[in-house]
């Protein structure tokens, strides 16, 4: 049994899902020592009723509040609701829109939901997704081809949860495996070499993920994949492939995904703007 | 060539890499008409001198300044260039810093880049990313007992995008297509009825999706596969099955990804505490 007042409670209310307040609540929640978060989405929120009743809950719960609503009269009977308990609520959008106003002179729309609004946009993301798991681990060499960025690695370089990431920012990714024992497509050296992007990570760490990887499949670590020799092996081939091509190279020890990618993104802006 | 005057411009200044920040601009400006929006990032903030280059440029090009910035020094210089210049800077995750601390009585750690952490979430999240890609589609029926959940429906029902969106979650998903000529693996009713989510979408919908498909193939959109006979067979088929598993079925026409997910979430999130 978990102790109720161990919990910090975090009510996220929207008139769409929420998922924005949610992106600042978690970022926030890092900034602390917090083990026991614990979030509650009151999403599709459309009447002034609705946020009374749940202030009402955050008051007796001792819970913070985080809100995306877009209409006025919800945003004020929030702002109101939270005076009136001494409920601390913090309106996500709400300056954001302000600032908008304020420099752009521009009028927004009023709409729940545009969030995720189906355009050519979303659209566009979502196909880049499905190419991104089509063409996942060199599956199909035609992928390279038709790939924005192509993303090469031994094993263990992020290039699955990587070229997922950039998908999401509507580029469509290939990646490929680098692998002594197999040759690499004739393609790669085919599409522009501004267009791949070489993966590498300090031979020590690979042994530890790919350590951790046998462990967590129930196999053996003593494989040969798991062995020093074996992945400086790997890895000085790689190289050396990756000069061939002469593509940009970014060692991704120590890096997490978005960071990776926020590299990714500024070479490939740079090469399009180029 | 581009007016630049027509452009509505938008700094996002972080410590760490802006990630934050952009989702909240991103969600803002669709509240907007805006066509013409530029996002410019400033990432790895570290010194005051930094804010003072960025605010003079922001200052120059009209910009409106997003920011995330866990130092107290920073913040206050930011603060206090944006009332000297006149800029608009919109501080992302202050107020609910501010929020947590007076109501959970908690010190923040005041380190960027936190954001990043590679925690023990971060490595679920990119297993279950890496999870998602691989039993895509069916490629392994063994997925089907290692996942947390799969989804199951006919082509075009948004099973992979919704696999990968749940992953970022860290839900293992896999995803099985419903095709009348194949039989379904016996490891579809050997799991819990409960971690199986039907999709389905109004015939006419999958209609619409699948002539686009084809023609963004370069396909003729003859194709069986694009036919409204076809598509009611194979709705028909499939709701059997479902019905069979005895799972929950989700209509996801008209619903984004996004949306989707936030019931697929809910339902899983209540067998778990059941």
């Amino acid at each position: 049994m978990v102790d109720e007042k161990l919990r910090y409670k975090i009510f996220i209310c929207s008139d769409s899902i929420g998922e924005t307040a949610e992106t600042v609540v978690k970022a926030t929640a890092r900034q602390f020592d917090m083990t026991q978060i614990e979030i509650k989405r009151v999403g599709h929120i459309q009447y002034e009723d609705q946020i009374k009743v749940v202030m009402e809950d955050a008051y007796s719960e001792n819970a913070v509040v985080a809100y995306t609503l877009v209409q006025p009269e919800l945003r004020e009977m929030m702002k109101q609701e939270a005076i009136r308990l001494g409920v601390r609520a913090v309106d996500i959008m709400g300056p954001m829109m302000q600032a908008f106003i304020d420099t752009f002179n521009n009028i927004p729309k009023q709409e729940p939901g545009l969030l995720h609004k189906m355009d050519e946009n979303y659209f566009k993301k979502v196909e880049a997704i499905e190419f991104a798991v089509k063409f996942d681990d060199g599956r199909d060499v035609r992928g390279l081809l038709q790939a924005e960025l192509v993303l090469v690695g031994i094993s263990r370089t992020s290039k699955t949860p990587l070229s997922i990431f950039l998908a999401h920012k509507g580029i469509k990714v290939a990646n490929l495996p680098l692998v002594p024992e197999v040759k690499p497509p004739k393609e790669l050296f085919e599409i522009p070499r501004s267009k791949v992007i070489g993966l590498t990570m300090q031979p020590e760490q690979i042994l530890r993920i790919r350590k951790e990887r046998l462990k967590a499949l129930g196999m053996p670590s003593g494989a040969n994949y798991a062995t020093l020799d074996r992945i400086i092996e790997e890895h000085k081939i790689a190289s050396d492939l990756m000069k061939r091509v002469g593509c940009p190279i970014i060692d991704v020890t120590e890096r997490a995904i978005e960071e990776t990618a926020a590299i990714i993104i500024s070479l490939h802006d740079s090469n399009l703007h180029s």
